[in-house]
């Protein structure tokens, strides 16, 4: 009846699990990280493990070659341990943990810097209030708490509600208690601070603190992304972020999108697990960013959290099943600020943790945020917006009105579904070109590691360069003649391979290649995205020469390069400086709502004026999905920049060297 | 340095205490009730039991006759013991437990009744609403939340506020969820029931119930008295009182009068010990009603609870001593509404109590809701509100000005600083005639039990009935001349005293006598509430003839004899049809509050309309004190009745027989 002791490495994270337990969950319960895109189904092959000693049982997989699997390679979701293991977690099954942390953390700062600026008028959400309360007389003795209330009522108008326990506390914060002669003696100090924040309709008192703290204000700027997770530490007397974080989203250890952790959550404990999951991490980044500003926890007296409904469903441990089936509804589209302490965050006991507003089940408080955050809302120009991500939501509108909708992409742009394909982390190629005739391939990889695989901005870059080298043709199929030294047979099903990078230079010791099977996943989530915008342009009525700007959003948005966005037909094709990158829009507006109260009705305004459109009831959008399935699109016309790169690309084949 | 085992009978309650505690301690950790009205202080004598086995040490006391002290009487707060005790606690010093077991329960009963008509609209602060939701389609997906929110907003229009914890709920409430064939399949169900509840400027919806539960829905209006503590259970869809009932207030066992508490409650564990008790006692009350009623605890969804300032802090927890010490300021006098839960008071999970609100630390929340039972706020006519207890409590107005002010009247009334007093309890004397000549003295007690001592009602009878009999003068003085019979020298000061019930015929084995001290303080108490009333009707400049309604509130008021209490000048003398009882005001008015938000609103206002004339730094009063501490007053022209029984006494005697 005892357990099989299993110890991971690196990092020798070690448990002890019952017959039956798969080696995934095994490292789940240790502490180990194993990427685990599909949650464990066994069809994404990513959960790749070594086992150095010791017995599984399980089937073999067609993701794994008979070389790999000689060498002790197995997918950790399909096998059982039968004894005591000895694991090793190899580099590209390994989850980087802090994405703010080494090279990656400047990325992270420069983006805070830009940030920085404080919006025009600053009115937080929560404001602190240095008072100084009159003592009272025989001709005025007004109660402690009315006394309180009405100074506070001078400095913010409106309804005020005030907590049994503040009230408990009052009579002792504004006196000092002495025993003299044994008879108490009462002082009054009415010089105190009270911590204000609007509760829906009303104001609430969250605390009161002798003496003037008023400059020890803080509010924390999240956004809870499907991969990431991102908090702003900011000077709430300011407006200005102090420090930023960003940690890698650990429900992902339960599945790489969102329906898969849905799915997750349907088991036993499954949906408290996905809660505790994104309540750790930013426990975690309240801890980092505490420690680096010397700033307390009982000072940060907010959070506005931003992310997609689901997300922010699963940090309220709301149900989100729901979500998942038709007719797609969430449980609360504006759930309620709730005490953050309810939630078991540790920041100030009464603090408030308040959500950005959802449209519904796929355009949630990242796309409002986004929304507030471009200001497109407000702009007199056509503007669109696209938050690029497992799904790709988009928002084309201005002053007037606000269309939105959700396209599920997928994950091949985060390195989902994609052989070689990897989150933005160490070691993945970020960038590429294929120069010809050759073909050369250079590169760059994250933090300048040895290449593990590649991230969605070297996804896009390898695709667009593929294409302009010729070595791809515009239905998407390789064409190996042109570069006969680059391409294989694929082991599983005999189709064409590209490598990108040959096992001897790769950090993973094998082949970083893009299969025929990539470039179709590949091309069908930018065709989504790209046919998504195609529906809202024709349901607006307008033509893309009307768009003015485009917002792209997304921490994938930093290093994307705009030319191969618009060669694969994933971007319009519109001039360069019409196209802005704006970085991690959800945790920008997270912040604008948290330091402004204008910002914070603005935003349930702004929610009131977006009309959703469905693309599955969109009769259209099969058709011109299947349209954007080339390169850059059926239609070459639309992309008359790209027709003239073929043009001259064939002209220079064409010519003699 | 093992303890004393210390027993106490009736009821055989034992504890264990170290050298050092008193007697009276020793009785509260058993949990035995000792009368004890000035805290333990040594100062009222009331403590009195008696030690049928063991030592203890300690100074006899002027309380106890030497006959007394030789059958081992002895004040329980002014001895330790020094060996194991058995201990009888006699009946003169126990307290009744229920007021409203046996015959007191009709007297709560009929009063309740009395109270039983709904209100003209009804529109209690808790509703439920039964729903019918439509089912969500892909045209019409608004979230759970936001779609049961705008049900309910039809129905009661205003910002409405949930928590998380009903949000979270949501989902499956409103849904069967089914698994057949490994698929999950989840049913609509929109067939629900709200609980909504008016929380200051927003209503909440306090929960989500599956079916229509419209019909149980329920609420305890509350007066927590210094010396009872009142629940009604009331039907909030009808606004009926189904049941009624009442409790000593424990809080007694650490002292008869609120200064003797607030002072208890400086003691370390003090504060919360008196808290407790009231918790306790309410949660005993409504075990009681409960199942009474079979109402389940999770069909009370508010509880209204008014009392006096001190009473209302104790209930929620708040520092009472500031109440005590210049310039009286209380922690709060409109208190926000809580969850009854965060109290520990176990009606539903999430119900709500709220807090009749006060006028300041000596016009409490039962003079608001006095005002609001008895109307006066709204009568053409001048009318006079008396709500007499430890503290007396008057308020003269009519619908264009309210004022009111507190006088100190001291417990005599209640049968505290009066040597056979006792509260109206079983065995008291309630009312007594005194036939001249003879005198023949009869009188009646509370349910028909041997006599021992008299309560308010008696003691105000036994004071005007000495007074018409000659037996006492206008100043107060004993006369025994007029029947020597029934008079004799006191053991301790050698003044007179007068034989009520003597030791054969009492129930305590001890004579049931009225001292000359006892004249005095009934006397003093007496004048104090009439000095009060004349201090606001000069500050009004009105006169007695002004006064159409007089409204006597207080449990007291049940059996109180408007002509004793015009004779002995304690009510001015006006016609006896301008008099009426009004019982207990203020759950009455806590009543009226729960079942109509209009009432909770005209609450607010009369809170704000009332002058409160603090009699402290009225120059004027103690002068008018003075005047009035005489029979009936030292002015007989005010009391042109009294003057005439006066006349015709005195004609009697003259006359031959």
């Amino acid at each position: 009846m005892s357990g099989l002791r299993i110890r991971f490495s690196p990092g020798n994270l070690e448990t002890t699990v019952e017959q039956g337990v798969t080696l995934l969950e095994a490292a789940r319960r240790a502490g180990a990280y194993v990427g685990a895109i599909c949650g464990g189904e066994g069809i994404c092959g990513k959960c790749r493990v070594i086992v150095r000693k010791g017995d599984v049982e399980g089937q073999s997989t067609e993701f794994l070659t008979r070389d790999e699997i000689r060498r002790g390679y197995v997918l950790a979701c399909q096998v059982y341990p039968r004894s005591d293991l000895v694991v090793e977690i190899p580099p590209e099954s390994r989850l980087t943990g802090y994405v703010g942390i080494g090279e990656d953390s400047r990325r992270f700062r420069d983006f805070s810097l830009r940030l920085a600026e404080p919006p025009p008028a600053l009115s937080p959400l929560v404001e602190k209030f240095a008072l100084s309360l009159p003592e009272p007389t025989l001709d005025n003795p007004t109660a402690d708490q009315e006394r309180l209330l009405s100074a506070v009522a001078r400095k913010r108008p409106g309804p005020l509600q005030m907590g049994l326990k503040v009230t408990r506390e009052l009579p002792r914060l504004l006196r000092r208690c002495e025993v003299a002669r044994s008879s108490w003696k009462w002082t009054w100090n009415g010089n105190v601070t009270a911590t204000v924040a609007l509760r829906g309709p009303v104001n609430e008192v969250l605390c009161v603190e002798r003496g003037d703290t008023s400059r020890r204000n803080f509010g924390l700027a999240l956004d809870v992304g499907t991969t990431t997770v991102v908090a702003h530490l900011v000077d709430l007397t300011t407006g200005i972020t102090r420090e930023a974080a960003a940690k890698y989203n650990s429900q992902i250890r339960f599945g790489a999108d969102v329906i898969t952790r849905i799915n997750y959550a349907r088991q036993p404990g499954g949906a408290e697990a996905l809660h505790q999951a994104v309540i750790e991490d930013i426990e975690t980044l309240i801890e980092e960013l505490s420690r680096q500003t010397q700033i307390g926890r009982g000072d940060i007296q907010c959070i506005v959290a931003a992310g997609n409904t689901a997300m922010l469903h699963f940090l309220l441990g709301l149900e989100v099943d729901v979500i998942r089936l038709a007719p797609f509804v969430p449980a609360a589209s504006a759930p309620p600020p709730v005490r953050a302490a309810e939630l078991g965050l540790r920041i100030h006991p009464r603090g408030i943790l308040y959500t950005m507003p959802m449209v519904g089940s796929f355009v949630g408080g990242d796309v409002t945020a986004g929304i507030l955050a471009s200001e497109i809302y407000r702009a007199e120009e056509l503007s669109l917006l696209l938050d690029i991500g497992t799904n790709g939501e988009v928002v084309l509108g201005n002053k007037e009105f606000l269309t939105a909708c959700s396209a599920s992409a997928g994950p091949a742009f985060e390195g989902g579904s994609v052989g070689c394909g990897m989150r933005a982390a160490s070691g993945a190629i970020d960038s590429l070109r294929i120069s010809m005739p050759g073909p050369v391939i250079s590169a760059t990889t994250i933090d300048g590691q040895p290449p593990l695989g590649l991230c969605g901005t070297g996804l896009i870059d390898a695709l667009a360069e593929l294409f302009i080298a010729g070595l791809l043709d515009r239905g998407g199929r390789f064409q190996p003649s042109a570069a006969p030294k680059h391409f294989r047979m694929a082991e599983d099903d005999g189709g064409a391979e590209f490598v990108v990078v040959g096992r001897e230079q790769s950090g993973s010791n094998r082949d970083i290649v893009i299969t025929q099977a990539d470039v179709e996943n590949l091309i069908r989530t930018k065709a989504s995205i790209y046919a998504a915008v195609d529906s809202l342009i024709q349901s607006v009525g307008v033509r893309y020469s009307d768009i003015r700007r485009v917002y792209i959003a997304g921490a994938f948005g930093n290093r994307l390069n705009v030319s191969s966005c618009v060669t694969i037909g994933l971007l319009p094709d519109l001039p360069p400086e019409r196209i802005q990158f704006i970085g991690n829009s959800s945790v920008a507006g997270a912040r604008l709502v948290m330091v402004s109260r204008a910002m914070y009705e603005q935003m349930q305004q702004i929610v009131e004026r977006i009309t959703y459109q469905d693309l599955i009831v969109d009769a259209g959008y099969m058709e011109r999905f299947t349209s954007a399935c080339f390169l850059p699109h059926t239609d070459l016309k639309r992309f008359p920049t790209v027709a003239s790169h073929i043009t001259a690309r064939l002209g220079s084949a064409l010519a003699p060297h």
